[in-house]
């Protein structure tokens, strides 16, 4: 559990910036986290202490799912996964479609990175509407991992996705929840 | 500059694809140094030697080169600046438009984060042609900032990237060279 400080300097860091990407959004822009060292370490202390002993590896979300999560797999000293948008890993590739607001996407990880029996922690910035964890999820299933945890910096409640991965019996976390 | 052993296990490690993404390329997938956190961490050891005490801010540039520069970053307690492709980062952004093969690309950074005066050390995971990289640090010059440094894991030399850097009078570092 990230302590009051913590959550209160950042919640002072995270910009927030009216009708983007599309009018009537609030973005939440975290960029400004990674120009404090100090802040930025706080924040991996806190996720490797919600992962501590209990992953056997990382997955983490291109792109700013790999800015926490290769600091947490480091910390934790297991493997980190790379999950990457379509097109961009060589074959042999696992994909997973997952639907968006208009169409759909891909995700990729490398055959043979994610090891069948591995308790996985799946990390991201951001927890929305879920579409994209629920995919990394199928991905690790698929392998014959199990997906242990997952973490993000930030939930939006509104959105419900967490309900989304209730599915999956695996402890949910976010530092803050807006 | 980097041991022989840290050199020889990056070579084994990387795992050479030919005929992606396109026929006739050999591509290098860097994901398996990943799932070895202490040779992630021997990498980052060698990057920061170079950088130490030259630089006063890092800038990545998406998605790669965010893997060993935010670890740059926080070893030399030093602000990272999230450099984005175009049409991620909410305005106001600064812009710079550069040439690929077929069209163009823009890439971005919000505006104010590289302060006037810094040095900064531009970080990517490989050096090819050196266009992403040259946009790069236009981007840092137009903030009234100083590019002092490039590192990159891999540089590729048949593609000439160096060469395309050399008027910024920095220093050039890549452990692996092919």
């Amino acid at each position: 559990m990230a302590s009051r400080a913590l959550i209160r300097k950042l919640e002072e860091t995270i910009e927030n910036v009216p009708d983007f990407p599309i009018p009537g959004i609030q973005f939440k822009d975290i960029s400004p986290i990674f120009l404090d060292p100090k802040l930025y370490e706080d924040v991996i202390v806190d996720l490797v202490a919600f992962s501590k002993g209990k992953v056997d590896a990382v997955c983490g979300i291109e792109s700013r799912g790999y800015l926490f999560g290769i600091a947490i797999a480091v910390a934790l000293e297991v493997p980190f996964i790379l999950i990457r948008k379509s097109g961009k890993l060589p074959p042999p590739v696992i994909s997973e479609e997952y639907d968006l607001e208009y169409g759909s996407a891909v995700i990729e990880t490398r055959e043979g990175q994610i090891k069948p029996g591995q308790k996985v922690l799946i990390h991201d910035d951001l927890l929305a509407t879920g579409g994209t964890t629920e995919a990394a999820a199928k991905l690790v299933e698929k392998q014959g991992a199990t997906v242990s945890q997952f973490s993000f910096l930030i939930g939006l409640k509104d959105l419900k996705g967490e309900e989304k991965l209730k599915k999956y019996n695996a402890e949910v976390y976010h530092i803050l929840e807006y």
